[in-house]
């Protein structure tokens, strides 16, 4: 089944204590866009300026993603630049130029109402809603964020996370947001606020799903090398939701390989810039990490 | 088949954001010992003062310890007190009385020269090494070690690591040993020191083994409410060795679930102040949550 993916498209300039890469392909959208279209068709919904690079829109499509929803303005792509510290885990951001994605109000083209699979990456909480407000009866919707949104804007949040099927967020988020430290509990916490699912990342230390089904840990897919970790979190919940709309059986049956596909194309994105390793990933290579999975983990 | 235990045998005075628990029964050996003694015999190496309590010799005892190795020396027992934050991963030392520890010669008694399982739990080195002298073709050796070493006695620690079957170190030891950030290559490395099996502990993130016969990535036991996580990492490997003299079938065979076991006692080891809980676990407890370890991490 079809997956509808609504987030941000940009541009991307990433400096590490190696190397430099001006204007790579980013955004949540983009990221969590190329990782779902290795499972399921996907809808992409974002806005791009006028010297947004034809190349990147060939990528797209190369993935088979629909751009129906893709706006163009006038004006500049949304431009982020950061730098990334020795060991690769934190990381700062240096410039942040909004350019068309000051105005973008994501609306859905007519056909994209009724796509079953909701992804909500990671944008403002206004805008989330705003999808939520015109899609019809949707099987399963996931919201992803980030801290800047518990920061500035925690009420329009907490509206979108009481109709989500599941919120995913990392450690620091779920700390932030339930004011708990131990997070079983901050996950107990995140269920009485709305979502069925809660799925905690925990970046190199793999994730955590708490369900109606239960609990469950996921690993990280082990990296000699990390190159660059940006976009990972938004591969992690866009081949979740690619695999979920593959595979029958329902959410309870496949959600926890779905995290196991998260870890393993997330760890495609960290092993190049931008969405460079991503792009040349097969679905041959994602199977064979998660079967490596398997066995690092059975005892 | 046996386990030889040589470690602390402390008493511990541990401070928590809500109460503070004097003399409690501690020590690396202590804790390796009670958790190993749930699957094998365990014979046990250490020193205490004249004002170590009764009761805790009567502890050991329970356990079926085996107290021939543990020396009488007037003075006073190895004394630690520590003061741990609120979220329970960082602790200050306050206080250390090193007393009879100070001359703490691990000496063997003559039936225990040829104890097949071998556990160096956390003491320096140079002691680590006098046992290693002692002891006649063991089938395994594992030995534990701490920060402090790695600062103050890094090449008798690097000599000993040539010597042993197995090390066990956290993720910041295994970092400061190699100089590597990553842990991947950091495991590799530290095979190339000596040990063939290369276990990091990254505390509620689990465990990591590098083996001949490939990786594995082991959960920890998640806890809703951690009291006292002081000695974990010795109930750790405690269990590790325990499981692996109780199992046939060889070290590849058993160190994934030997791992797995060492999780459990260690989720138990911080659910009470000492080892309290610990003390109060059953096997039957123990294998209801490897039974759920099971359950949490299959896909």
């Amino acid at each position: 089944m079809s997956v509808l993916v609504v987030g941000s498209t940009a541009l991307d300039s990433i400096k590490t204590p190696k190397a430099e890469n001006p204007k790579l392909l980013g955004g949540s959208a983009s990221h969590a866009g190329v990782a779902a279209s290795f499972f399921a068709p996907v809808h992409l919904v974002g806005i791009v300026g006028d010297d947004f690079p034809k190349r990147y829109l060939n990528l797209y499509e190369r993935h088979g993603i629909n751009l129906d929803g893709l706006q163009k303005a006038d004006g500049k792509t949304f431009h982020w630049s950061g730098e990334y510290e020795v060991n690769m885990n934190n990381r700062q951001t240096l410039h942040t130029e909004l350019g068309v994605f000051e105005t973008f109000s994501p609306n859905l083209p007519g056909h994209y109402e009724k796509l079953p699979y909701i992804l909500l990456a990671n944008i403002g909480p206004d805008l989330q809603n705003h999808v939520l407000d015109q899609v019809t009866r949707p099987k399963f919707v996931i919201a992803d964020t980030m801290d800047l949104w518990l920061n500035i804007a925690l009420d329009e949040l907490k509206r979108l996370i009481k109709r989500i099927d599941a919120l995913v967020l990392n450690d620091h988020e779920a700390r932030q947001l339930t004011e708990e430290d131990n997070l079983l509990v901050a996950a107990s916490k995140i269920h009485r606020m709305g979502p069925k699912y809660v799925i905690i990342k925990k970046g190199e230390h793999g994730s955590f799903l708490s369900s109606p089904k239960g609990h469950f840990i996921a690993p990280a897919y082990p990296l000699k090398k990390v190159v660059d970790p940006t976009g990972a979190g938004d591969s992690f919940v866009g081949a979740m939701i690619g695999y979920l709309a593959e595979n029958k059986g329902g959410i309870d049956k496949n959600i926890r390989r779905a995290m196991i596909y998260g870890s393993v194309v997330a760890s495609c994105c960290c092993e190049g810039f931008g969405l460079k390793k991503t792009t040349s990933t097969t679905r041959k290579i994602i199977e064979s990490r998660v079967r490596e999975l398997e066995k690092l983990t059975s005892f």
